[in-house]
């Protein structure tokens, strides 16, 4: 074992003190000597800031500094870096983010909220002083996506990047799955386990997946952060009965953030889609991250782990740290903000796809003549149909999965339907991942 | 759209015109605006060297300057970094690499044998010369998992890394398994369409493999690499007899490179063996690549793409051209040589696992009895066995799967029953992926 590094340390403050600060405690204690030699010098915390000074970690926070205000930590002589994990687009994180590049000072964060919308002119200060702006943790959790887009993939055009973004939703949905139960009894007991939050709506409405879809679109194709375009649905809406038609064909149920650059313009949307059982993200279960991204020369790519938790996103910080301590300081987008593509968004009547449609209908002749005459109108065309004969209530249930057709179209047979008095509770529509 | 990069060029000279030599022309020229925009300047080749000036490539080569000896590369004042891409451990391309950093000029390297020989030599003397030498195209191909574990995981201590790292290899057992066809026969249609090679043993009996194996050990451990220390059995033996009866167990059959570090020891071994089907490893199919890491902090990371070939390979290489370019040196192994730890070699006689084995026996009483008193006698248990009735042959096929069971007395077992007059052909054993 060679003797210990001689370089001067780099420097941390640190603030926000969750799950995920204390796991950033604990990794660049545990795994110091190891830290120390691949970063070619100490990564120390100097001083931390948190709510709560008095609530019980599990941690010895004697060694540290503590600062009430997180912004103070911008200022302060002994920290090289501030590690912000306070959360929250704006706020005491953002403000804490500003003073910290105006102070000269590098900057690291989880945050992916703060960076969808306010990440271009953090990086533009960053880039305009020298200082390196990293934010792995914000996406994928441990998984290292941003280095593989900016950095392994940068050879290339990529065309699409796509993926499972949100532990908390790909949970639910694996265990409506496996455990057959409906959508609210399986978020109420996420809920009791700490799965999910008790205001659940950031992840199960989508909005955290749009937040780092945004994110890895903007590293994707070079082009500028445009979260207010990303298209957002979340997993409300699935049923149990749209997870267990989807498997009968084929596919499992994902909430899907996916990003196309095509033809100068942006698509983003997020969305709960059909993914086939043979595509690997088909295969991330339970609370896995997993990001799947095509170039031009190197084909598709996939990424897959924990995308949340103390020790992997613990991980993906202190990565950006070893990066720092190593001299590296890059640009935070992968060429500099001024070199970013303002892509208008794609216009949704240009998608074309396959689409899963259930329906709920009345038990009688006729229906089915109905359903498929709107779709003939709109000149949809279908791949296969279920009927499935009445339930309890009465109603019947049809399944149907179009050849490819433009969105549009589905839409306009779908509302033809829902006009009849044959269709009696809203038609469930669902996109099919066909790539 | 901002105005073309005005910093000078980063010049290459590229040796070797193969597949990858040629797909580095053509990715430099296709994304030259793209790959400008994200290095911050312009990569462009000076000059080229490979056997054969005349061969038609599709390639224009008016451009560049012509080298007979490709070692003169090293020394011409119009180049900032070689790329070797003419392959082998010794001959021309170490001469190459070392007359580069002796010159003073950067590496970049797809060659796997060099790094996996010679890599500590190179990487130390790039060290000492402050060069970067890198070399992501070596292993995996276009997947970036030299920079997923030397950088993306550094915080980590790295247990465990295995994958599918030869795409030769896992297309011909794909094959079988899909068109239900013999080892010899997929072997042979794969050469005649390019897949393998005309001496295929470099992929076919897991020497590729292990070269590969022993960078990523090395990388994952902070390790000396130790290619001699790899346990190399390749994929020979393996017949769609075996394929089958995986199959039936829910297993699929993959050259599986594993490397382990326990206890202060280095346990690497390259064989074919039996993976879960819900394993990501089990649907990574035909030429992809794949590979699995565990870090204490980070848990399992899972990277796939394609291995190999013209696109994925140059999509390395010039990443590794832009992370020079952006100004990245760092260490070729994550840390410096002389802090890599050099780990004695593990006992083979400490693992432990589950086995796979497959014998033919003849057709006649007491047969099963003798079998199974041999795993008895040396104390291992059967989790599962299938006898299939006498063949054309009138010989009869047993699989079993043992409980988790010391490896040495599984082979005494083994040897013991080979030692009676009831198995008629050499047993087989294979070992089970559990993790």
């Amino acid at each position: 074992m060679p003797a210990a590094p001689t370089l001067s340390p780099l420097r941390i403050g640190l603030a926000g003190l969750g799950n995920v600060g204390a796991g950033v405690v604990r990794l660049l204690a545990d795994n110091a000597d190891l830290i120390a030699r691949r970063a070619g010098r100490p990564i120390v915390i100097s001083a931390i800031s948190a709510r709560d000074r008095n609530r019980d970690r599990g941690l010895d926070l004697a060694p540290f500094a503590w600062v009430d205000d997180a912004t103070e930590l911008a200022g302060r002589e002994d920290v090289d870096v501030v590690v912000e994990l306070i959360g929250g687009s704006d706020g005491p994180a953002l403000t804490l983010a500003r003073r910290t590049l105006a102070a000269g000072k590098a900057l690291v964060t989880a945050n992916k909220a703060m960076i969808a919308h306010h990440g271009l002119a953090l990086a533009a200060a960053a880039e305009a002083a020298g200082l390196p702006l990293r934010y792995e943790a914000a996406v994928a959790g441990g998984v290292p996506v941003i280095k593989a887009l900016s950095e392994g993939m940068a050879a290339n055009r990529i065309a699409r990047v796509y993926g499972l973004l949100n532990g908390t939703c790909n949970y639910i949905l694996t265990r409506m799955e496996t455990e057959r139960l409906g959508f609210a009894t399986v978020l109420a007991e996420a809920q009791a386990a700490g799965y999910a939050e008790a205001d659940p709506s950031f992840d199960i409405d989508g909005i955290d997946t749009a937040h780092k879809l945004s994110i890895l679109a903007a590293l994707a194709f070079g082009a500028r952060i445009d979260f207010a375009g990303v298209a957002t649905h979340g997993i409300r809406a699935v049923e149990l009965a749209d997870i267990d038609q989807a498997r009968a064909l084929g596919f499992r149920i994902k909430l899907v953030g996916l990003a196309e650059h095509e033809d100068g313009t942006l698509f983003q949307r997020v969305h709960p889609a059909l993914v086939p059982l043979d595509h690997p993200l088909a295969a991330a279960s339970g609370a896995l991250n997993a990001v799947a991204a095509e170039g031009d020369f190197v084909g598709r790519l996939f990424f897959q782990g924990r995308g949340a938790g103390e020790g992997p996103t613990a991980s993906a910080v202190v990565a950006d740290l070893i990066d720092i301590a190593r001299g590296s300081v890059g640009n935070p987008f992968g060429m500099p903000v001024a070199a970013l593509a303002a892509l208008p968004a794609a216009a949704i009547a240009s998608r074309r796809g396959r689409y899963y449609l259930r329906l709920t209908v009345a038990d009688r002749p006729g229906v089915l003549a109905e359903l498929t005459a709107a779709l003939r109108d709109h000149g949809v065309s279908i791949e296969s149909l279920i009927q499935r004969g009445p339930a309890a209530s009465g109603d019947a249930m049809v399944v149907m999965v179009t050849h490819v057709a433009g969105e549009p179209a589905v839409l306009a047979a779908l509302a033809q339907m829902a006009g009849g008095d044959s269709v009696t509770s809203a038609p469930v529509m669902m996109h099919i991942l066909d790539f």
